[in-house]
């Protein structure tokens, strides 16, 4: 009873909030009825979170401080860049910065993209939803029979035959979290150099590694070498700070220039520029360093007991979520709030992404504590629906 | 010689922004020399920001709730929209609500602006700034010898002569604060049928009155009945918070729908969201009438003592600031920067605005003490340059 009206009232908020889930303050707005114990459709560090806030806790909270950052217009664009620079080891002139990572994949694709645009799929939507009128996208489908894996050489034959001006690459991809590793990206962006614009997300590439040691593994001074390369970059998953809106796009400079030239001013809030400011200081990446180690060892633990789990499969992931395919014969918008209303922890249920060929719910590895109860509730989940 | 110094490294930190002042933030990161005692370049109502710093202290800090609308994924435009839309009896639908004001005007220039855009100078540069490569500007100058206020008839006949797609009026009009009654407004709404975007930018409307009462005054309902008027508000200026970054537009469902089709996802921040939150509710509006219309009799007041100094001439004002010429002989640059070096007090050298005649600095009105500090700083500036 009480799971068929929370069901109807999610249905309808999933209706307006069009390929994306309804965000957790409109859910519990809307539906005072839900609680929300877990929210495992939130993709972020929850440890980073915190480090995060115990900085700004200390310097802008306890001090008061923090009335300035809201008070004041922030810097502009290329200020914000100058602090980020060093941190990543880009010069400003190179790098826009954007209100979320979602800012800098709108102006690109409305800004660069020309008539045609290879997207992978499944995907993140916004790329294909954010084209203009004029722009044409062909869609290269990842094979279920791979895993829903890249073959690198595959796709630079599908995009060598198509002659698109964009392609845009997701790595570690979303909604499944396959991983191309820095050799096989080098090899497919040498071989596409006729491509104008090629676009990759490493939004979630701070949850992926080349060897057990979970080193850092990253691109952006490839843009250095490759003018046809576009970076984009997400601080909401990393950090876990989604609310603040950060995220940053690496590119040419006259890139950067042809967007700074006529508009983005104060694009960057406040705290934003808080959170860049903290990020260029090294005590804070050390830290940060150890927290993104931690989760990324405690995440591969929770895909190993996702895999254990009869009645789903777990396709590989070096994202810091899962795609679980549900191959018992469960609907996966039924799974998907069976789960919240049952046990209040709130899934992706990926009915509306395209390239998905069955029943696929996505879940984020939280902390701990939030990972065995995600892990029980499934497990009881999939047993109710035998 | 400090004077100097300080002089230079603000000439290059200018000349690096634009047309805009450097922010306060960055002033004091690249010239820690410089100690600002009163920023009469930001255009805010201070008590608002105590008003509203008072309810997010309450509700957000002292509770710990701030953790959540940093960590997560804010709702979607038309979720603000609905907060937002009882507020100012406008329909969600008619909402698009931006990452600053700044957001909505760039994505009216970029979206809705065709071939030619009528833009009244003196005026706030974004507006020709943000065109296409493809949109002519037309400027309208506004009369030194009319003390730089619109008439009306005038800039209809010029409008009806050029034929523009679309018109920008700002008002109160930035950077004189001159003032468009609502009856003129309305005439020249009226007039201009023809024109196919009429923008009216009320981002200083909360600090305008049409009698003593100071009973507020806005068009926006008019959008209802005026299908190409479209409507800018910033909230950085009546509630002090350009740090949150929020405004919107209010426009025709159509055009708010073209924005949100293809870009505009997750562009409002948590802080910005609760906001917009704490502005819905009655007893924050009723609060905030009471600073609102205490702010405007102490602005007149300044005004009023503007006025009284010799060597300076103050240009009519409904706005939070005054234009004022230095009819000395004083170039403004030299004069602000004395004013900051001297005296800590920041002021806006306004000799990039175009379409002003003469040596200009606009000077915004703060608290009673800090008036008071500006007040004492331009008679002894003034008295030091006779």
């Amino acid at each position: 009873m009480k799971e068929n009206i929370i069901k109807n009232k999610i249905k309808l908020l999933k209706s307006q909030s069009g390929t994306h889930s309804p965000s957790i303050a409109t859910i519990l707005r809307e539906i005072p009825e839900i609680e929300i114990k877990v929210d495992g459709c939130f993709l972020s560090n929850p440890y980073a979170t915190e480090l995060f806030f115990k900085y700004m806790k200390e310097e802008l909270i306890d001090t008061g401080d923090i009335i300035r950052h809201l008070e004041f217009y922030p810097p502009q664009n290329y200020d914000v860049a100058k602090v980020l620079s060093s941190t990543i080891n880009i010069t400003p002139d190179k790098l826009f910065v954007g209100n979320g990572a979602i800012e800098v994949i709108q102006a690109m694709v409305h800004r660069f993209v020309k008539n045609k645009m290879v997207v992978i799929i499944p995907t993140f939507s916004s790329y294909y939803e954010f084209k203009k009128n004029d722009t044409q996208i062909v869609y290269y489908q990842l094979q279920k029979s791979n895993d829903y894996m890249l073959d690198p050489q595959d796709y630079v034959s599908f995009v060598t035959k198509e002659k698109p001006d964009t392609v845009v690459i997701i790595n570690p991809n979303n909604p499944n979290g396959g991983y191309i590793s820095k050799k096989d990206l080098i090899y497919i962006i040498e071989s596409l150099n006729f491509v104008e614009n090629i676009i990759i997300d490493e939004s979630f590439v701070h949850f992926a590694f080349e060897d057990d040691s979970y080193e850092p593994v990253d691109l952006g001074t490839l843009v250095n070498k490759y003018s046809n390369l576009m970076i984009v970059k997400s601080m909401s998953k990393d950090f876990g700070i989604a609310g603040i809106r950060a995220g940053y796009g690496i590119m040419q400079p006259d890139k950067v220039q042809s967007l700074l030239k006529n508009g983005y001013l104060w694009n960057i809030s406040g705290l934003a520029y808080y959170f860049f400011q903290t990020y260029s200081r090294p005590e804070f990446n050390e830290a940060y360093e150890k927290v993104r180690k931690r989760y990324i060892g405690e995440t591969q633990t929770f895909l190993k007991e996702l895999n254990e789990i009869n009645g789903i499969k777990v396709y590989p992931s070096k994202a810091n979520f899962a795609l679980v395919e549900l191959i018992n014969g469960s609907y996966s918008f039924d799974f998907s709030m069976n789960m919240l209303a049952n046990y209040g922890v709130y899934t992706r249920d990926c009915s509306d992404k395209i390239g998905l060929d069955g029943s696929f719910i996505r879940i984020a590895s939280r902390n701990v504590e939030e990972n065995r109860i995600i892990i029980e509730s499934i497990k009881n989940t999939v047993e109710q629906q035998d």
